[in-house]
């Protein structure tokens, strides 16, 4: 549940679709795109970019995405520009997904969630990206700072790079997920979660990439979309509802996924992806960005539109 | 391979042993903590605070390790409070670990190598945690980095926090490590990577909580010493070695682990286990912290001292 008047972040999420569609821009400023835009490889280089693609993004999408990565390799100068393009982005009115995937346990990752998700705080974003290789009871603190600030969290579950599959469709063992995947095992905990915490479309999401067989993670689309029944009888309690869980996709564009497969890929769950893309946007160069972003944002608007009621057409 | 005149990691943290022993001295700014030391719970706190940390473990450890979470709760001034940290840490001779567990992919996680390893960065480490959600083949960028710098890295393993068991514990399907847990498949990954580059200690080490039982995870204490057969047939090539891989080991302390039970935990692998304490220190104050750190030093090196040749007796 969440405090006083705060709004949760999966509502917050919907509205951003309702209102500017579900694309999300990655900001991604790469040494050598900051050379294609003819920017110094520096912190202020990065700043530069960031804010063009931030001032591209507000009007033609509803969500960005900075990596956090290619800021932190300037140290403290790196921070200090990516605090301002989180401020400036949120300013806007654009939904900032601050893609960090960082982990821990117990208090090292509730100051990680303090970092990133409680007003006030200098890297304040509206959700980050988290790395539950601690296992998901290790992520409890920020997942509950979450639902108090609503803020919103998407839980690493089966991503997009083939090294990741090995170890994403291991077999667990233990007894409430025996013969689930790493990546369902996580799925599943995650729609627990949000069929906990009473709204209907949760505060912690997953990330699945666009370009994997999620059947051979065995996820269940079904149960993201909260159109399934309770998917584990241990989870359900007097307050537990069909919530939906909001996934985050990249792998659209560069990596090889299409928006006109969105439904395919993600079936009933589709409208509550988060669809990513970062190289396909920025390498249109400074001049080119805006136009890119507005094409892309059209695209999946177009299969979006196509879709009947809520739900999406192939 | 190194370049140049490099020292590779693994021979600079045996050389730290040899000079002031195995204890690694955590830096952990909680909040909490810095009240009892009557700091202000703000960047500068943060920083006074981990300086008197630094300046009590020279002369007694070799080794500290600051929690970057708690640096990043303050954004870019904690980011410039830790900066400092390393720097003077690293002046005055001490091997700095930052424990950040990043992962990602690509050149993303590649430019959080460059952020923590590259020499003249902000950052500038002599190793990082990571971690392998994405799969250990995710981490090759920072792989190479480490290897090319002379810097190490510690690969997140069979972590110490009850949580994580279920996941680190789940039974790879893939071909080559069939059958293999998660956390048995990133030791023997990391091996036969030190095997591979030609150091008697090797530069990528793994996480090993000290709490854990490792014969849950099927990990094998003879191939980490490098005392071990090729422990994979794949991994064999002409430059092979019987490296050693080194250990982080978190656990002790606070999280109930006794420095006499080294020997019994790791066996062979013993000698090349950087021995993680924080709160137990951390909580002796500002006054006591120094003769915390020397008092623990020498229950860890007392235990050393009763090995015959390298070997640790129990």
């Amino acid at each position: 549940m969440t405090v006083g008047n705060t709004i949760g972040f999966g509502k917050r999420l919907a509205d951003a679709f309702d209102t500017a569609g579900q694309l999300c821009v990655g900001i991604d400023p790469h040494g050598y795109l900051l050379a294609e835009w003819n920017l110094p490889d520096t912190a202020l280089g990065a700043r530069e970019f960031s804010l063009r693609v931030v001032d591209a993004a507000v009007g033609r999408a509803a969500i960005v995405k900075p990596q956090v990565a290619f800021f932190e390799r300037f140290g403290a100068a790196g921070y200090s520009a990516l605090e301002d393009v989180l401020a400036v982005a949120r300013s806007a009115g654009l939904l900032v997904i601050a893609d960090a995937k960082r982990g821990d346990v117990g208090s090292t990752v509730e100051a990680y969630g303090q970092a990133w998700l409680t007003p006030g705080s200098p890297l304040e974003a509206d959700a980050m990206t988290i790395s539950a290789y601690q296992g998901l009871g290790s992520l409890s603190a920020p997942m509950e700072l979450a639902e108090r600030f609503g803020k919103g969290l998407f839980v690493l579950a089966a991503t997009s790079n083939p090294e990741a599959a090995s170890l994403q469709t291991a077999a667990l063992a233990a007894e409430v997920h025996r013969g689930k995947t790493v990546a369902s095992s996580i799925v599943d905990d995650v729609i627990g979660w949000n069929q906990q915490h009473g709204q209907a479309i949760g505060s912690v999401g997953v990330v699945l990439g666009a370009t994997v067989d999620l059947n051979d993670y065995g996820i269940r689309l079904d149960a993201l979309s909260g159109t399934a029944a309770s998917i584990d009888a241990s989870s359900v309690n007097a307050s537990s509802v069909n919530a939906a869980t909001p996934i985050l996709a990249p792998g659209f564009g560069h990596q090889g996924a299409r928006y006109d497969r969105l439904g395919a890929l993600f079936g009933p769950a589709a409208p509550f992806v988060v669809v990513s893309a970062s190289r396909s946007i920025l390498s249109a160069g400074p001049d080119g960005v805006a136009a890119a972003i507005g094409a892309q944002a059209r695209e999946v608007a177009a299969v979006r539109h196509t879709s009947r009621g809520d739900q999406w057409s192939e």
